[in-house]
């Protein structure tokens, strides 16, 4: 790669397109290309989507060489009128077009081999700045282009996923020049039982140091699952910094990275040896689609029930009709019966432990004592006493059913791990 | 809202956050909106995703102020040091930040029904700019923020998309201004049977229209279910679209715009006062909670079973032990017993129609004779004969499975529409 020899430390990404700025497609270059450049030691800074439109990419490429080391630009290389990444990095570097004799042969051979013949639109994606250099290989058509403006080197790369990732590899991932040690390295904590803000208070201090030394200490909460984000130059104080998150966030962390409450519960039950059965109300099968999501889950688990009537919670669970006279479906004491129900549900191989989810997922069904969003989770075991906890669960019906499923592995995370819940769970409200 | 009375022509779009913007974490939010905004005659013209940066929220609020006439920022409302866009806000706006009571009393109510208590961390929610508004409502715990910069409104939303999304139908919709007539009418027809390329075939000529007027046929596909989007300046020139869609879909057509499956089948079986349940293995559970994510499923479900193991097929459905010795779990048999037995499982009322799944979800489990993403799908009914259909779906574990839930709820349908599907289903092969 020419350019001068400046370091690489950040880079900012371009996505160029109107369907994409028109949110008629989703963009997913920009955060691929990120994540490779962090593993990679240049540190993304910004992410923009622009129309395909001269000025405004001759502008934002300036505006970007000026504020990054490196910029990575995806799409508008293609051979239609509306394709101006060409020209926009010749016009940012104040440079012309050239015809590129490289480039020009592989589109021959390339249209060729297609039998098609070359035409004025094809020809153009030879096009070049006279002072950049061309990215060609063989895949797909447009040949990549590169260039430099203002001192900062400008990567560009054909739009579509399958076409831009090899490139990556290829021309970019050889070329970028990070600073010594630069590298940054990060560790996600994944956490569940407490809430976000609970979470942000106990790491405190150590969220604060955002900036310092590029180390930072983030927190995000998807779907209950809380991430303690890491981010830092060196493996020492990553280590440093997990310890810490680790220390504040105590019992509550549960895996690393992309870790799910599912694949732990199914490796955790897979170590014991036990099997694991579900009765389902409110989830109408989430709960079951959950552990089968993950492979291999057939070693760990038979099968259960979807007992969404109570005449099926009965004839499927055994659960007695008075129950439904004196507590109603939603209810400790259904929650109880029905995991305990689970337990000898004939799934084969008797499993070691049920859950049971019954609750409100709405729209309709609240009442002031149990409003939408109130589910009781039972949780019985082989040889234990049954628990079952009381959730109160925001959102609407499709977050209700998807928090339930959370909050009962959860349970059987806590105890599958031999890890003690903090005071309550999230969610989690007195019986 | 406040601010001028400034036609809203253009709209920038800001996403905000750290795990965005070093490709921890995918956008879908600026997509989203940007479909809204155009769909809503204001047209975005640009995305932008920061980091969590005091000086750079308000710098790319000030440029995009310049740019454009409404911005709309999502993330950065939360509870953590790390949420920064209420005070970059204020900072655009040459503002200071104080105390919403609106929100404040918001935010208590919210902490005392949930049974925690009020910190300085949730508190913080509660600030926005002195000149700015608060966008409360009952969704989630950050309240929006609105403000005016340089004459541009911006409004601010929570970035989790279960909370932004309502907010947008309910404060950013109906406040835009767009200019007189540039409002786009769009109309989609859903269907289900046919590959997009089958589709795009069909439909032919309909689709070069496309650019002219403003007119346009387009064909998306996601999951199986092909959409044929129409748009047009008027209703009449819609009316036509989709008189001609029609009659070039034929019966694959199920519903307008967002209608589902599921949705649709709940409907039907409502209307004649049948039930259905189900018995499923590779789905886990997921196609049972397809159809009671439909609100008021519990008129047409009664429950059903899932059936991950042989032995759980044998036990709960009646499965003879012979069927797996003979054709294996994954065969037309097994189905057929499955869909058979589940008419007859204790569900309480009896169920007129049952759907069974069967099949390899992979990543494992496949042979040359039944690769990775064969699946039986048994369809019995009271008083028919069953239907057992084979379908060999590409994609991963979850294609797998998502897929076959569609095809389930696909062959039910059409059975209770009382249409003719096309000559294979989507993904059927020979048995």
């Amino acid at each position: 790669m020419t350019g001068d020899a400046r370091t690489h430390r950040t880079a900012c990404v371009l996505s160029v397109g109107d369907e994409l700025v028109l949110g008629q497609g989703l963009d997913t270059n920009a955060r691929w290309i990120s994540e490779r450049l962090l593993a990679l030691g240049v540190r993304p800074i910004e992410h923009v989507t622009v129309e395909d439109d001269l000025e405004r990419q001759r502008d934002i490429l300036r505006e970007m060489a000026r504020r990054a080391d490196v910029v990575v630009v995806t799409g508008g290389l293609g051979p239609t009128k509306d394709d101006l990444t060409r020209q926009a990095l010749a016009s940012a570097m104040d440079d012309e077009l050239v015809e590129d004799e490289g480039s020009l042969e592989f589109l021959f051979d390339l249209e060729r081999e297609r039998g098609r013949t070359m035409t004025d639109e094809r020809r153009a994606q030879a096009l070049r700045p006279s002072r950049g250099r061309s990215l060609d290989n063989g895949f797909g058509t447009a040949p990549g282009r590169f260039g430099t403006v203002e001192g900062c080197d400008v990567i560009c790369l054909p739009g579509p996923p399958r076409e831009m990732r090899p490139r990556v590899e290829a021309h970019v991932a050889p070329a970028l020049r990070p600073a010594a040690g630069a590298r940054t390295m990060t560790r996600v904590l994944r956490t569940y039982g407490l809430a976000e803000a609970d979470a942000g208070a106990r790491l405190g201090a150590l969220m604060e140091r955002a900036g310092v030394d590029d180390t930072m200490v983030g927190v995000t909460a998807s779907g209950g699952i809380v991430s303690v984000r890491m981010r830092a130059r060196d493996g020492a104080t990553l280590d440093r910094l997990e310890a810490e998150a680790r220390e504040a966030m105590g019992e509550t962390v549960f895996g690393y990275e992309d870790e799910t409450l599912e694949r732990l519960v199914v490796r955790l039950l897979g170590e014991r040896g036990e099997r694991v059965t579900v009765a389902e109300s409110c989830t109408g099968g989430l709960l079951g689609a959950s552990i089968t999501s993950v492979p291999g889950s057939s070693d760990v688990y038979n099968g259960g029930v979807l007992t969404y009537a109570d005449e099926a919670k009965t004839y499927l669970l055994g659960v007695q009709p008075d129950v439904f006279e004196s507590h109603g479906a939603v209810s400790e004491p259904c929650a109880r019966s029905m995991a305990e129900g689970a337990l000898r549900a004939p799934t084969g191989v008797r499993a070691a432990h049920a859950l049971a989810v019954t609750g409100i997922a709405g729209p309709g069904g609240g009442s002031d004592e149990k409003p939408v969003g109130t589910v009781f989770i039972g949780y019985a075991r082989r040889g234990h006493e049954t628990v079952v906890k009381r959730f109160l669960i925001a959102g609407d019906r499709d977050d209700v059913r998807a928090r339930s499923v959370v909050a009962a592995l959860g349970m059987l995370s806590y105890a599958l791990r031999g890890a003690e819940a903090p005071g309550r769970l999230l969610w989690e409200v007195d019986l």
